[in-house]
């Protein structure tokens, strides 16, 4: 082999040089700064540094298996390739020797920062930016008259192989370094996070560190397993959340707090509990450790926020929602009370302020509305809905006083999106008969075995999208008038109006006590939607806009929710409706984003710095919008469209099918995923 | 009063310059880089900044109290400066207004860091330079449409009273915040570290912080409550090492470890509850709590700070004596197990080799030879010997393998320094017939009341320094010969020699069992002095000198024993005998110091990597030198002085009587604090 200068050109990278023949395509990559992942550090182990080779003469693609480019291959490499799957034109980046001028072409998958590819309804590609990386490295056996330590000489090695300095070690990651440096003849895999902190240490090689994102929902924790290098979902899980014995909604956990000694600690224990069985399952069933487990990440509003971290919430309960802290949370995860690895840290996305929580920072990461030319308004309805408005850099946030009606709080019939719960209704314009279907079957209430699918609890009551849905029906069918007052007069020939005191209801299902649609329901829903309304037009005045041409509507309200009856009660500004899009549970994908891409954390924690905040409290043209927006628009642009948009079929709930029997797993039945 | 420039002159700083007249003594001092304290940051609360002012035509030291030189006193002045004590030329500093020109004399006291005049057996003073500094700050209300945290107004609060910048914030500091920020109308102190992390805070005025340095010798923990501002120790604690249930010794204690799964954890459980209760114990009786200690430092040996880390120590147990890492440890102190301060930390002193724990690195810190002209041997005996030789900014040590017998393992009646050892013994030359002195009491065995002061466990053996007298002493009337051997030819005319097997014995104390002296204890002494000699003579080779001019004796050994027999058995290097002396718990003084000097831990960090190890076991001279050594050295050359000095009485013992008492109090009787 002649130590003549061969080119070499990286793809899809484009990064070229010369090497003297003989280099090898990862030393080679390393000269030239291209993104080649290694973790055996060039001992044939691994696979991560996988290449195609690529005639220099030939484009990227034309891959020759037997291009003379490259040094022969060996019978040790084949095997390993062959283990690897079919071999069409693949080398290992650390055997095969560069002979001759060539084309290397690097797969996505051979890099140590990649993208994933999101689903359709997701604002975008997540980059993976991996926050600990391993790195397998042989440490040298101590000697007499070394006075190193076991620390030290791992240290050592890694500046030798892989010119890593270590800056530091969480002391109990070397608990166990004696004997896991002389259990495999000092060949290590080290985990060295981007900051040069050593994250944990096994024997051998390991190529795939785990993490955790997950969302504490204030009625659902739901976690996702990832592998950090890919970013791929390994495994989610869900629990309800525990502390809901100690109160249903936020404000009763805070009064709990207020009113009991250790009432703080009752609810930040029960949390974490219920969070390292989580992270117990999820191991469990992706077939790895705790100690595997390197990075977690956290979403949820403030109060859960604060809980998580054992902080004090009792400011976040009356004004002015002061928080005790407006800033991102890195903290060692066994401070959370969590069963995994030494070194493994928690990271908790930061409030943007006292109603508006991590989740929304979550969402925000998730969505990057400032990363578009297009404006976008961003919709969270929990508690209360937050929303955010932005394009080119800039962003808006308000959080409007909703209250919890849209969770089926407030509302005669209403409840928590369960098993039971009426989600989706249909009133026949002309017999008022209603149709209607249950979280937990998939029929029509008018279709044949409707009653033999029922959950066991039967028909409960109405959730947030079934009482939304259930007076846009009534609008449309002239039950309700545009003032919201329920109309008695068109009760002619229909016992489903009925009389209540002064008000009429309408019946939805028969029966004591049955469920039925009160004068004081439509109250309830017209102040949470105006408020909503008036919330996002505050935000449009200030950023200076008339229309907004894209909505992405989060949470699992957002993904229940049927856009088309939000917009007939003018819930949501005047929009084109295909540009009014769920985003999914956009919170846990923001967690997600945070866990495997560690430069979104500066991202967000400058976003969340410089945003614009705007008090819906404070803003007099709040109320003004307010008051106008209690009525049902009669007016509204896509009327017309959107009245016979509602008479096609109903499209599916957006709920991922997955999270939802996940939890179903759990709880005997299919339950609701929504935070 | 006239806006006319002012000269100022700080004493004994000479720091001058010319400041506006109006301006406080604190401010100018603050703009002239002068050291004059304050907590409360100029309102006449704390007191710190307290100043004497002088006539600028006089001399520092005469005062002028009603000078004209500063604004007239305040009745508010007055009444907190009577508070303090005589009035005496006193002011405060921020409250005195600079008037004409003036020398103003900053007390010791005043300032922030300080020197800490030690006793005559230590080595030099401390500095005191605090880790953390308490300062008080009015933090604004939150507003309505402030989104700060509690946190980020309180740090905004600092940077404008004090241009402070916070760095960090362990999460769990916060917890408390809103009450804290609310129980006092938003005034409070705030403790920030060196480092700017936040560590505290508390409503109101606190100008106390609190710091602990533990010193984790085998046999007893030992801890110093301090004042981290003056550097003062307020009280004082001890404890039995309850790890002494799983091993006597070192080596059992490891082989412990290596032969129960759960034994590693047992005995950093058990240590860390024990170091847990001194805590308690310290702050009652400082009358403190908890949470105001903010900092502790810990010294012990190698094995004893693994297992307080939680650390294997497998691998100290066996060649080549491997540490899991040979740097100090900076952690929370909750990862020890400690019930203090949510901020607050502990610091480890590094170990400087598997033989030389942080223990040495402690002493080191103590004595700091490196900063003397003259050359210093200090010698640090524990199970083993640890050795140091320096001066001028260079340092040498070494590890000798005297083995326990110094400490009374391994000798026949040998027992560790306790009630009821023999520690002092005389011989009389000619009947042979010997009195002796047991620790728990202060009289000699032929004096009155010797019986009805010994200990209820009556006399139990002898403990190290008693062996030594009582060889050397048997060694002066000619029992002993040079070589080793007991002679039995000395035996006319006395009881206290007799046979056994084929060697003699002598008989200390009549009875059965009684207490003897036998040929194999006297071959103990002599193997373990003859490798503690031939440790100081490498040394020595190494720095090229002939005789050491200075030698100090360490640890509880070195405070108990006599010098003057241990220069008659030859166990030390030649040196004039007041020139020898005992350094004290050294140990324990260097936990101090690091704990109130935080520029002391980069010192000592700096010399145990940059210290020349000696390795003995390695070394071909050891050898040679060990084996020179074994004879008793009758041609040394203070050998006639000694002879005389041994004659007179002997001088009481040097163990510190506080620490004495303070063990004593949990025992119920005098225990040793040797460690």
């Amino acid at each position: 082999m002649t130590q003549a200068p061969c080119r070499v050109r990286f793809a899809p990278s484009g990064r070229q040089g010369t090497v003297p023949a003989g280099t090898s395509v990862l030393e080679a990559a390393q000269r030239l700064g291209v993104d080649l992942d290694s973790v055996c550090g060039g001992r044939a182990l691994c696979g991560h540094c996988e290449v195609i080779a690529v005639d220099a003469a030939e484009a990227p693609g034309s891959a020759s298996p037997s291009s003379p480019q490259l040094s022969p291959m060996s019978a040790e490499e084949r095997e390993f390739l062959s283990r690897r799957g079919p071999m069409a034109g693949r080398r290992l980046g650390c055997r095969a020797r560069i002979q001759r001028d060539l084309v290397v072409e690097v797969p996505e998958t051979s890099r140590l920062q990649r993208q994933l590819v999101r689903k359709p309804c997701e604002a975008h590609d997540i980059d993976v930016r991996p926050v600990v990386h391993p790195y397998f490295v042989a440490v040298e056996p101590p000697a007499t008259g070394d006075s190193r330590g076991d620390l030290e000489r791992l240290a050592e090695a890694l500046r030798r192989e892989w010119t890593l300095d270590l800056s530091g070690c969480d002391p109990a990651v070397a608990a166990d370094l004696p004997r896991t440096l002389r259990s495999d003849g000092g060949e290590v895999t080290a985990a060295v996070r981007h900051d040069g902190r050593l994250a944990g240490v096994w024997p051998g090689l390991k190529d795939r560190l785990l993490g955790i994102a997950v969302d504490v929902g204030s009625t659902t924790i739901a976690a996702h397993l990832c592998d950090l290098g890919s970013g791929q979902v390994l495994a989610e899980a869900g629990r309800m959340n525990p502390q809901i014995r100690f109160g249903e909604d936020l404000m009763s956990r805070v009064s709990h707090v207020m009113h009991h000694p250790d009432g703080r600690e009752e609810l930040t224990r029960a949390v974490r509990a219920s969070i390292d069985d989580i992270v117990g399952e999820l191991v469990t069933r992706a077939g790895a450790g705790r100690d595997d487990v390197l990075e977690l990440t956290f979403v949820g509003n403030s109060i859960m926020q604060h809980l998580l971290l054992g902080w004090d919430p009792t400011e976040l309960g009356r004004a002015p929602f002061t928080l005790v802290s407006d800033r991102a949370v890195d903290l060692p995860a066994r401070d959370l009370g969590l069963r995994v690895g030494a070194g493994t840290r928690a990271w908790v996305l930061p409030c943007i302020a006292g109603h508006i929580g991590a989740d929304m920072a979550g969402v925000l990461l998730a969505e990057a509305p400032w990363e578009r030319d297009e404006v976008s308004l961003v919709v969270d309805v929990g508690t209360n809905a937050e929303l955010a408005l932005g394009h080119r850099g800039r962003l808006l946030v308000a959080s409007s006083p909703t209250g919890p009606a849209f969770e089926g709080a407030q509302i005669s019939c209403g409840q928590r999106a369960a098993p039971g719960a009426i989600e989706r209704v249909r009133i026949d314009p002309v017999t008022l008969e209603p149709r209607y279907r249950v979280i937990g079957s998939e029929r029509w209430s008018d279709e044949p075995g409707f009653e033999r699918e029922l959950p066991a609890c039967g028909v409960t009551g109405l959730c947030g999208s079934g009482i939304i849905e259930a007076i846009a029906e009534l609008y449309l069918a002239g039950v309700v008038a545009s003032d919201g007052r329920i109309l008695a007069a068109r009760a002619a020939g229909s016992s489903r109006l009925v009389a209540e005191g002064a008000t009429s209801s309408y019946v939805l299902v028969h029966g004591e006590p049955g469920i039925r649609i009160r004068q004081a329901d439509v109250r309830a829903i017209q102040l949470a939607k105006a408020a909503l309304f008036a919330g996002a037009r505050l935000l449009m005045d200030r950023l200076g806009i008339e229309r907004v041409p894209r909505i992405r509507l989060a949470g699992g309200f957002g993904a229940q929710i049927d856009v088309r009856y939000a917009m007939i009660l003018g819930m949501i500004p005047d929009c084109a409706l295909e540009r009014v899009s769920s985003a999914g549970n956009a919170a846990a994908t923001g967690a997600r984003i945070a866990l495997v891409d560690r430069e979104s954390r500066a991202v967000i924690e400058r976003r969340v710095r410089e945003v614009e905040r705007v008090e819906t409290a404070t803003e007099p043209r709040f109320q003004q919008y307010f008051v106008e927006a209690l009525a049902i628009p009669h007016e509204r642009e896509p009327f017309a469209e959107l009245r016979r948009a509602v008479r096609m079929p109903a499209p599916s709930p957006r709920r991922g099918p997955q999270m939802r029997s996940a939890v179903a797993r759990h709880f005997g039945s299919a339950g609701d995923a929504g935070r």
